[in-house]
Order: structure tokens, then C-alpha cells, then sequence
């Protein structure tokens, strides 16, 4: 059992190779040969490339005859771009799939039922809840049909994100800054406001400390009726940006679940953040807390609604850092009774 | 040498057995004999009682003759409430006084040099900046001849005090409370304007966790030209209570420092944290930053006069502490340029 432990431990460092930002999962793949010795390692580098399991019965070959494949997510029984995992596995002729976590995904799952039906012995759950933290939004996307929302803040301690005449630069510091990039590079969409897009001129791209960019770029988001104006960085093309008309976040997480994005970072500003809030589709606070007191200019959030403190939104700390000056707070809001 | 650091180790333990709160400084004292065996420590257990010195060579008797003592702070050559501690060293016969930091205060100060005219050897600076650390805002109040200004937030992750009903019961949870009562612990006043007063009927008092009130209490100040109503809990009798009819932050605290004052807790509002800000006057920030979001609701931190974030009030963090959900945050302003 220690070595099954370690073999998936092996497909699991696998899958963090993969692009997590990437509209399909993370997968891992370990395969052994029939008298149990590791044989190939592979894993899955994005849309459009082999699965994880393909990847690693093309190393493995002959090898594989008899022995076991260790995949992170149950191999998939669905013709995409590329034909299913399930065929590859029993074309390969591996006797034994051990498998992490279930695809929730109901055109891909059934995997295992498939792969039982020909012969092969399948066990699921093994080392399930690190393969379900590795795929976290992907996973939560599929089973509630809409993208996991990271909402984004960085403010100062008495809760300004700019000063009275709208500058904002900077707030937090170096550190913080590039840990945002960062958290970009882990989404797949990173969405503001019109009101931001106008005020701030963002790049929102994912660039290094060398402000080089990263060769993989979030789709950029702009929701709301104003258009952007021409020669906006919005518009510079060094990522693809898209308008979205509407100020409603069911609307606007309906398009990019529809584009394969599972993990959106919404970077505000008050007015997006407080729609999303209010709508309950805010799964997850990254607020970087700079400490810098400024006694006006705009709040981290505009109005929601909430008159008494008993209706305020409260959320439950899951990590505190500090980077440099500032202090990431990383929460979850609580459901509401 | 490591033994002289030994001793005044044991006599700085012995300081910190004074109340912080007092208006006299923290001291401890260890003396030993001829032969550099302790004989015996003291310590001084607040305004009216013996100082350090004092203490020590009446447990010492006769044994101090031709030994040493060790002082955390110059012993004081000054007749107040006691007489000089320098007398009671040289009627004890000491041969040396070793010390560790210097008085700054010009009516007890010159004890080194009357000893050493008296033929006593005389040494200062051993662990100075432990003893200096101990007594930081005495010594800070001595020098700037104002006591050092401690200013408490307690905030939701948008910056507001509480929500736009003007309730605030509880943003933070209950250990940063019960840290707010330690807080207030060491501070010899605790300060509100008349704002807060009105519309929140604090207690401001230092009570434990199972609510009874400690033996010794901050002096409770209220700020501002409205009086506070009668039945009001600043009017409960359960510690004193001084009304001071001014807006302007130096008188307040010209005040407290001729009543001995060293260290004041600002607790707010708004408006007085900002008329301190703004007047240069905070010493030190200690922000409660709570995982709630409102929307809405009086600021931390009223007008500065800041327009722009050149201009912003920065700090730099000296601690970040996880408290239950809660995060404090320790931070001193900057030198404005």
C-alpha cells in the first residue's frame, strides 16, 4: 500500500507540471510494468496536447503490458480532440488503474465503469483529497457549472484602494505586486469593471520582475456598458481582452464557463466586486492590506446593502502572509443563514 | 563580564514586575556582597512606594557594605515622594553602582556623578537597549516631554468601524478583544472623543475574560466640547474619568503628561485618530483588521487633507499577529518629508 502511496505521490508532482490555469485539469500519470516497477512518468501540458495517461503509455510502450497505470483523475470515456483514455489504456494493455479522484465532468466521466467492464481491475480514491486540492477550481467548476471567483483587493488599512483624486500608485509594495502577477498567472480570466478599465489603464498581463510577459496570458475581461477607449492597454494586444455588455456576474461567469476558464481573478473595483459579493459569487478573498492610512478616496467595496453589522459579510481567514510592508489575508466568506 | 550581565539580567526581570501603567518608570535592582554574591533584588512597585534601589538594600542589610548594585536605570539624586536613592547607596556602603540606561529626566538626573564625586565606581550602558526597550515610553515621555501615543483600530477588511446603523457589536471576534484589555493594561490613559462617547457608551475599561475589572485602571479621557450624559458608563464610577474640553491634540496630552501620563491608548473615533494623525502625534498604530466586509459605514480614519497618494500616510510594520480570525497589525508612521 506504501508503494501505491508513492507511485500516485510520483503522478501527482506529475500533474503540478501541468498548466493550472489551462482550461482542462491537471493530470498525472505514473505507469509500472507488470511486476510492479516504475516504468514511464507523464502528465498532461494543456488543451490540445495528449492526456496525461497517453503521454505516459507512449513512453512506457511495451512495458505497460500487464502492469499498472496511477492517474490523478479517473481516465476519461469521451471522444474530445483526442480520442478517450479509457481505449489507450486497454489498447496498452495494462491489467490495473488506480485512479484519485472521479471526473465529475458527466461527458467525460464513467471511466472506471468502462475500464471494469473490459477486465481491468480499477481503484478509485487513492491520496483523493491532494488530487482534489490540485484541481480545486476545475473541479469546482464542473460540478457547479460556473468558474471559482477569486476576488482581489488592495487597500490600505483604513480600507482605500486610491486617494481622493484617484491615484493609486502604489499602494502595496513591490512584494505584493508581484505576487499578484502571481495569482494571474493561476487564472484563466482576470475581470474588471469598466470603471476600472477607464481610471487605472491596467495591463493585467502576468509579467515577470524583469517585466517581461509570460508566454500564457489570461483572457482579459471588461464588464459593463462603456466601451474602452482606443489605445487603452486593454487593447495593446499583448493578451486577448474581451468586452462583456452587462453588469450581471451570473452573465458574465456564464460566458467564460462556456470558454473553458474555471479560475477567475476579479481585480475590481468597488462596483464589480460588491455585485459579485452580493450576488454570493465570491468564492475566495485575496486581500493584500497595505499599511498606509489615506482618510478618503474610493472604498475597497461600494455599497452592499448591508445596513446593520449583524448583516455584514463575514468570511473565514485560511491564510495570513506578509509580504514586505503588506499582509495578504486570504478568506473565505461564510454562507449566509 | 558575563556575571555583570547575569546580574542586570536578574534586575531587569525584577523591572518587569512593575505596572508599565505607572507614572514612574520600571526599575529593578540586584545587590551583592564584597565577595559578588547576590544578597538580594528589588524592584519598585509604583508611584508612592520604594524605588528599586531602596527596596533591595533594605532586604540586603549589612551585606551590601562594599558590594554592588545593579540598576536597570540611573539611580535618581532628586527628593520627590522618597528621598534620593542616592543617599540610601551611599549610606549602605556600596562600593560600585553598575546601571543600564541613563535618566533623561533633568530633576532625578546626575545620580552617576554625585556617586562618583562620593568615591563610588560608577558604570553605565550595561544592556541598555534591553532597559531602554522596558521603559520606552517613560523614557519617550521624559524626552519629548509628551507621552507616547499608542492609536487602536479595530476595522473590517474595507476599512469601516462599523456598519452604517452605527453598529459595531463585535467586527472583531474575541481574542482581539481580550487583547484590546491588555492593550488598555498597559497604558496609564485611554482616550476617546466625545463621538465615540455619544455613540457608543464604552466602558474603556480593563476587564478579564470573565469580565471582572482589573485592580488598577487607565484614567478614562473624553475629547470634545459635548458633555457626556449623565448614566453614560465613562460616568460609572468603576474607574476615573476626565472630560477635556478642547479638539487639539497637544493640549490633551500636555495634560496627561503634567498628570504623569506616559503612555496613552487612542481609541477613536474617526475624527480624534485623524486630528492626532494629522497633527504628527501618533507614536504607534495597532490596527484590528477583521475578515468582514460592509460597504458601508463610518471610516477608520477621517479627512487627512490627503488628495493624493504621494501624500499618504505610510507606516512601517513592526508586527503582523494572527488573533482568532482577526489580524493585528503593529506599525509606526514615518517621517513625513
Amino acid at each position: 500500500m506504501d508503494e501505491h502511496i508513492a507511485l500516485m505521490q510520483r503522478a501527482l508532482d506529475a500533474a503540478r507540471m501541468g498548466p493550472e490555469a489551462d482550461p482542462n485539469p491537471r493530470v498525472g500519470c505514473v505507469v509500472t510494468d507488470a511486476a510492479g516497477r516504475l516504468v514511464a512518468v507523464g502528465h498532461h501540458r494543456g488543451a490540445g496536447t495528449p492526456h496525461a495517461e497517453v503521454d505516459a503509455l507512449s513512453r512506457a510502450g511495451d512495458a505497460a503490458r500487464g502492469g499498472t497505470a496511477y492517474v490523478t483523475l479517473e481516465p476519461c470515456d469521451h471522444t474530445g480532440r483526442t480520442s478517450p483514455c479509457t481505449e489507450a489504456l486497454l489498447a496498452a494493455g495494462v491489467s490495473r488503474v488506480v485512479y484519485a479522484v472521479t471526473d465529475p465532468d458527466p461527458r467525460a466521466a464513467g471511466g472506471a465503469t468502462r475500464l471494469a467492464g473490459a477486465g481491468v481491475a480499477v481503484e478509485g480514491g487513492l491520496l483523493a483529497a491532494e488530487a482534489e486540492e490540485l484541481n480545486a477550481s476545475w473541479l469546482h467548476a464542473r460540478r457547479a457549472a460556473r468558474p471559482w471567483v477569486v476576488a482581489k483587493t488592495a487597500s490600505t488599512l483604513d480600507g482605500r484602494v486610491a486617494a481622493a483624486d484617484g491615484s493609486s500608485r502604489w499602494v502595496t509594495g513591490e512584494v505584493a505586486r508581484a505576487d499578484v502577477h502571481a495569482l494571474r498567472a493561476r487564472c484563466g480570466a482576470v475581470v474588471v469593471g469598466t470603471g476600472t478599465a477607464l481610471a487605472d489603464d491596467p495591463r493585467l498581463t502576468v509579467r515577470g520582475a524583469d517585466g517581461a510577459a509570460a508566454p500564457r496570458q489570461p483572457l482579459r475581461v471588461v464588464v459593463g456598458l462603456r466601451p474602452v477607449p482606443e489605445g487603452s492597454h486593454l487593447l495593446d494586444g499583448s493578451a486577448k481582452t474581451l468586452a462583456l455588455a452587462t453588469h450581471d456576474p451570473a452573465v458574465v461567469l456564464a460566458d467564460l464557463h462556456a470558454r473553458g476558464v474555471h479560475r477567475v481573478l476579479l481585480e475590481g473595483g468597488p462596483t464589480i466586486l460588491a455585485a459579485f459579493l452580493a450576488a454570493g459569487l465570491v468564492d475566495e478573498l485575496v486581500a493584500y492590506v497595505a499599511p498606509v492610512l489615506l482618510g478618503a478616496g474610493p472604498s475597497t467595496v461600494a455599497d452592499l446593502g448591508v445596513r446593520s453589522i449583524s448583516d455584514a459579510v463575514r468570511l473565514r481567514p485560511t491564510d495570513v502572509t506578509v509580504l514586505g510592508p503588506d499582509v495578504r489575508i486570504t478568506a473565505r466568506p461564510l454562507q449566509r443563514s
